[in-house]
């Protein structure tokens, strides 16, 4: 599966938190997109990157409850309507399409009656609504809230979340993730030069938690089985 | 009362409706400040133009369910946090804030299920945002839809909405509609050598017609109450 990442940040080199992503990000068919980096926005180019993947993410930190400028450029000129919807012709059909939205505001700020007094749903609506008229398959928004105050082991954590979000098979159910954990496991025993030792130590460990916390509720639908059978 | 129109269209001398809307705005108090026309974006000249107003509207064609990019550049340098809501001081506060959005597609697209498949106000939840945090008075969304397709006459009543919107004093009620009739007849009779003739006729017409409204609509009322009373 190919996922191509289209990073909007103005100021990409001064965010640990998108260099921390970036990492983990360095993925077999993981394409690491940087629009603001880009000298030119090529549309035929950045079209066929678009069509070459299997699931597509906008990535950048929230501004103004939406993305930073550079994406909506971008987005303007690479996404003609031809493209996405002209003459009944959809060429992103059926590819996944995702959003990492990063901010500096606790996720329970995102809420009616709250300090933002909005959902990241509701304030990601157009980039919803793009999806839908490209006939994509619309993940569930990835946000990074804080990350900054998150412990490293918690950070950690989430890099391995972020790369399932990358390259899981989804919907993200259990099987989905034991699949990807155990592919993971594979990668390491093949890949023993791999750099970051840090990152395949927390990998293993989280691997090693999930398919305890697997047993276990597989444990408990048996359970729930047998009493529904009797 | 001073409105600030902050129009973003990133090829506006090829768009008529802004042309139109262009001049429909040439009114005392009102002040049409286009963005992409900017030579330099001057932060502290911006935010002052936005200080001295007492309705602020955006204005821009929807362009993939969003503002033009040149509006989002234009916030992400000018809205900074301590103009909107840093350090509990509201700069903005009170002021009433309006959304004026032209699109080539019928309204009833933008709905649950139809081709847009969400609404002008889902999809302008950023700026209603944005808004909320600066503590000012949202208005309601005056949409533009397939204005070219209007006969005439269509679009020069809409104008005349379009002028109320910027200038009548708000909510809608009929008495502030009445009010602001009555003003721009005032208007007509101290400024004889106003340009534009044909909008000059259809702003007398479309009072005369709206007076006789109000008087059927009150005339309706006055039967309604008479009925509760006996």
């Amino acid at each position: 599966m190919k996922t191509l990442i289209i990073v909007s940040h103005p100021e990409i080199d001064n965010s640990q938190t998108q260099q921390f992503l970036h990492e983990g990000s360095k993925k077999k068919g993981v394409l690491w997109h940087h629009i603001e980096g880009l000298e030119k926005i090529d549309v035929l180019k950045e079209q066929k990157l678009l069509t070459e993947a299997d699931r597509i993410i906008f990535q950048f930190p929230l501004y103004w409850y939406s993305s930073p400028s550079g994406l909506k450029k971008w987005e303007d000129l690479v996404l003609t309507r031809n493209f996405i919807y002209g003459d009944k012709n959809y060429p992103l059909e059926g590819k996944e399409f995702g959003l990492v939205v990063t901010t500096g505001l606790p996720l329970k700020d995102f809420k009616k009656g709250a300090s933002e007094n909005f959902s990241l749903d509701e304030l990601m609506t157009p980039y919803r609504a793009i999806a839908d008229k490209a006939k994509m398959i619309v993940l569930p928004i990835f946000p990074i809230s804080q990350f900054w105050y998150m412990t490293e082991s918690v950070q950690m954590a989430l890099l391995v979340d972020y790369q399932r979000y990358l390259k899981q098979e989804m919907p993200d159910t259990l099987q989905n993730r034991q699949k990807w954990f155990e592919n993971e496991l594979q990668q390491l025993d093949l890949d023993l030069n791999i750099k970051d030792k840090k990152i395949t130590e927390m990998i293993l460990t989280s691997f090693t938690e999930r398919i305890e916390e697997l047993n276990q509720l597989n444990e408990t639908l048996e359970i729930i089985k047998e009493n529904d059978e009797n």
